[in-house]
């Protein structure tokens, strides 16, 4: 099917699956009772069966079209099994997972009886769980439903922690920081942690290209577990990469949804973390965790030596004095971490786009902020996600005479409706440790993950009623994002398309931003913009906000295309409602891709650090399964 | 009686009382059983009587020789009244508490049956207290202990924690971090920060001098509670006071007693915290929460005026651009936080002292480190706390030969002793929340403190025996502390006195490091040093670690007579037992001393902050009692 056939609302990272919307209507349950002694018996008969290798038994404790989600516990990579019989063929091969138990170490992690489903229609107990493997120790939850008196198995979800005898050098196992005795020829802390940062006497086990959330989190989680991770970034000071966006840049998300890991954002924070101070905290978190970064660093060459399992790679790092040092080091590991969305789109192709004669035009990307005085100026926006809304409103607000060029259609919800409704409970000031929101966020499986978003959409829609109508009379398209799931799962479905509402949306309603609905670019103009249907459209200034490639186009630019041809496309959902390539194994051994908001950089940087932490320790082979 | 006729280990700071042991071996107490009730029945029958001024009702609450020690919650200042006539007597001039309950939010701070004294023979039951007053809400701990059948009070402590109406902008009061909506000509946060932090259009309502743990933890306080305050510091930037001391400097704290406010060091941070390090946290603490901090900026120029109750300070800033700035600001009060010594303590007197014609002679706040190459190489340290320890260790380890002059005794605990004993179970991996730690350690009158100091500190030399053996056959003279009670009351009687042993001892009982006990020095020699008896040590550097001198004598340099005239001697206990004119009203209005190790500076900040938001909203006045 053309892409031109699929409605834009429709339409996910090419390649990837529009992971189906799980029907939760059919799942026949009765209310649970005695939930305790139920959930422990449930506990007991699983261990029972994966100890004695007892598939049938297994099976049996799950519902036909349970799920099996499971995040390095069962192989080296992330899985979500859907049905019994996929869960018996997958386990044919052996179960790594030995123990579980049921964890009720607070309220938030032991069994209670909750909705399952968008309504609260399908009830159930959902637990965590403490797991073993036959390498590590992680964490889990049990979604049980009563049906014929014994409680089954809905969806299971595993996850792996830290690797036994690789726990993290943290709290009881935080360094002296000092040799306390006699120590000749000691160096004290200052000395020793440039030596380190400077590699003076060693080489970096991984390279990571890139200091934003990306970057830093992995490089956080290998110090912990103790693999040297070198950071690079082509500016000047870890942060700039926000620092240089757009002036009015404020994160869309709250501080509850946005900590890193080891360091919680601080208890005066902002809800919403403007770009500089953020740009701030990383720099404050690479130095509080000692994490080794070098700035105004490139790449200048890359070579993996297959046989050796190793790259060699040439730095080039312009120094503080001005001059450049050249550096060749032989990471096992390289980590991506240039950003989830790759390079620019910028629609260079565009006739005219050269010859613009106005004051600026750029992407999104380029964009530092409007004019302070702005009175009489006239500005065009092309795309009308987050930051064509955010930059729209900045002209609006510096007294531009503003446009915004809506191709499509996009996803609006409030920030207020995503704080209210999407996240409350969970990651809210009143929320668990953000840690524990995470395991009980990814133990949903897309599908069903998919299904709830349709109602929680339906609802902020509800909330969100008034602003979208004026939305909709001035002429903005609006839609509710694949199978009306909504924003979460057009950004891990297409990795953009939306708007979090922080006041633009009123401006439009209120004509104050005009809109262009629906009409491609046909030229631009010295002084303007002609669109297919002939009308043009004055303009001193023209910002594409029209997003970024897929991250491999990256991979391409700076590795080259050896590289870039053996790894697979990033982001969207495999077959099984896994995020793609990133995170995990991208198919060129030593090479990785991570990224997304901090969230999610949050979660998978400890996969990430486990997965490369058992290849150095040879607990695991790159091709093992 | 002559301060000489005083052994040294028993001196106290000028003017300060050396407050007596508290003899625990009087009270007589049966094991308290149904505690839950009986203390329940204790909390109720005490709001009964505060409630209904029966003072009578309520001393019979109390043993004859109680404790009730308050911060805040009965006067705008510290007290610890003892027996129960005095608590009758302070009472009858109103009693601003209003109510008490049992705090049972944690395993903690519930009612728990432990002992009260040191060697656990007092037992009874402790609890948690949520206090409130007439403006305030607090904690408290209450230790009670069942006699002729009945609890009674042995000691109360009652703390405030926040002023009604006034509570911290943190958590659920966090700021929202941007103004949804159009905001037509809006800053955006980096603007607003700096705005902000030069004063362009406000001025500070505090001043605080100094940007060490002193200053850094009220401004972090005050900043929460909406007063503004300004930090100035000579130094060029946030933590060069750490920087700038010796070399292999490191805490002798561990980080679960050093936490400050709001920001816990991360989970990797080492035990013992280099000073480097130290310093780069204090940036990055500055940073993290906004606080106003004016570097390489000192004061020109000060007045008070009492009619209109504020300053006229004359600031000079040094600026980047090598620019320097004056300007004038008009706070309600000062904070000294210069340091909780004083001025250094070099003796200038001793004949010859400027006439030395080796490599370095200095006062150990001037000493950066010894040569990396000190073969053949001579030096001596005169003083034997902790700094002239591990100066002494660092010219050992470097290939000096050094001599450690002691002209009295010190006492020396190990490091290890400290964690194991002294603070294990409250300030340890394990411990409770540090702000509850805190709580439990303030509300331990100092004279009960002092008892159980004493037991500790046997237990400690217990530990130590080995070392101290070897110490005594070196020829080192050991204390206790005053009424052998240690190092802790030591520091808060006298200020210093002690070595926390990490090595240095060991390389004394050796003979590594040599000790000349017991002479004051002569003179200095062109190349070394003569003492009383006659003797001659030969040397090429001679380090003074002979500590600072009080605090009331830096406010004299900066403030000048009329100032340091109107405060009290800084440091040392009052008749009560709390610590003199620190943290607390100086005698002089808006004047204020604060200082001390970063576990003092957390708990007292708070301190600090409450009475001048109480000042600053008018719910008092400074002669308020």
């Amino acid at each position: 099917m053309p892409t031109q056939a699929i409605p834009s609302y429709q339409r996910v990272e090419p390649g990837s699956v529009n992971i189906p919307v799980e029907d939760l209507t059919k799942i026949q349950t009765a209310k649970p009772t005695d939930i305790d002694n139920a959930t422990e018996e449930w506990v007991s008969s699983f261990n029972k069966a994966i100890q004695s290798s007892d598939l049938a038994g297994l099976t049996d404790l799950f519902l036909p079209n349970a799920f099996w989600r499971d995040h390095l516990c069962l192989t080296w990579d992330f899985h979500t099994i859907k049905g019994t019989d996929k869960i018996h063929e997958f386990l044919k091969q052996g179960c790594r997972l030995k123990n579980i138990a049921v964890d009720r170490s607070s309220d938030f992690r032991k069994p209670v009886v909750t909705g399952f489903d968008g309504q609260g229609k399908v009830q159930g107990v959902q637990t965590f769980l403490t797991t073993e493997s036959d390498v590590g120790r992680g964490m889990g939850v049990a979604r049980l439903v009563e049906t014929e008196g014994k409680l089954k198995a809905f969806t299971l979800f595993t996850s792996m922690r830290e690797l036994k005898g690789h726990e993290e050098a943290t709290f009881g196992r935080r360094p002296e920081g000092v040799s306390h005795g006699e120590q000749p020829g000691r160096k004290n802390w200052q000395e020793r942690r440039i030596a380190d940062e400077n590699y003076e006497d060693s080489e970096p086990a991984v390279l990571i290209l890139g200091a934003g959330q990306g970057g830093l989190t992995p490089a956080a989680r290998l110090k912990m577990l103790g693999v040297d991770a070198l950071i690079i970034d082509r500016n000047e000071r870890v942060g700039d990469n926000w620092r240089q966006r757009y002036h009015q840049l404020v994160l869309h998300d709250p501080v509850w949804y946005d900590h890193l890991p080891y360091i919680n954002f601080p208890a005066n924070w902002p809800i919403f973390t403007p770009k500089d101070k953020l740009a701030e905290f990383f720099e404050t978190y690479a130095k509080l965790l000692e994490l080794n970064v070098w700035t105004s660093t490139t790449i200048k060459e890359s070579h993996w030596d297959k046989s050796k399992g190793q790259w060699t790679v040439v730095l080039e790092r312009k120094k503080k004095d001005g001059t450049t040092e050249t550096r060749t080091i032989h990471p096992k590991h390289i980590i991506q971490a240039t950003g989830h969305s790759g390079e620019k789109d910028f629609p260079s192709h565009i006739p005219g786009i050269s010859d613009f004669k106005g004051d600026r035009l750029c992407h999104s990307s380029e964009f530092t902020g409007a004019d302070l005085n702005g009175k009489g100026k006239k500005a065009i926006v092309v795309g009308c996600c987050n930051s064509g809304h955010d930059i729209a409103q900045d002209f609006y607000e510096k007294g531009y005479d503003v446009t915004m060029i809506q191709r499509s259609s996009t996803c609006v919800i409030s920030s207020r409706a995503i704080l209210e409704i999407g996240l409350a409970g969970l990651y809210d000031e009143q929320g668990p440790p953000v840690e524990d929101a995470d395991v009980a966020f990814w133990s949903i499986p897309s599908s069903v993950l998919k299904s709830i978003q349709v109602d929680v959409t339906a609802t902020q829609n509800k909330h969100d009623a008034k602003v979208l109508e004026g939305l909709e009379k001035a002429g903005f398209k609006l839609d509710q994002g694949p199978d009306n799931s909504g924003l979460f799962m057009k950004y891990f479905q297409r990795g953009g398309g939306y708007y979090i509402d922080v006041g633009a949306s009123q401006l439009i309603a209120d004509g104050k931003i005009k809109i262009k609905q629906g009409q491609e670019i046909a030229e631009v103009l010295p002084h303007g913009m002609k669109f297919a249907d002939g009308s043009e459209l004055p303009a001193d200034e023209i910002i594409f906000a029209t997003g970024y490639k897929n991250m491999r186009t990256q991979a391409r630019t700076i590795f080259g295309d050896e590289i870039a041809d053996s790894v697979k496309d990033v982001w969207g959902f495999d077959e099984e409602g896994e995020v793609r390539t990133m995170w995990r194994k991208s198919g060129h051994p030593g090479f990785w891709f991570f990224g997304g908001n901090l969230a999610l950089c949050r979660y998978w940087s400890r996969m990430i650090a486990l997965q490369i932490k058992a290849l150095e320790e040879g607990i695991c082979k790159y091709d093992d399964r």
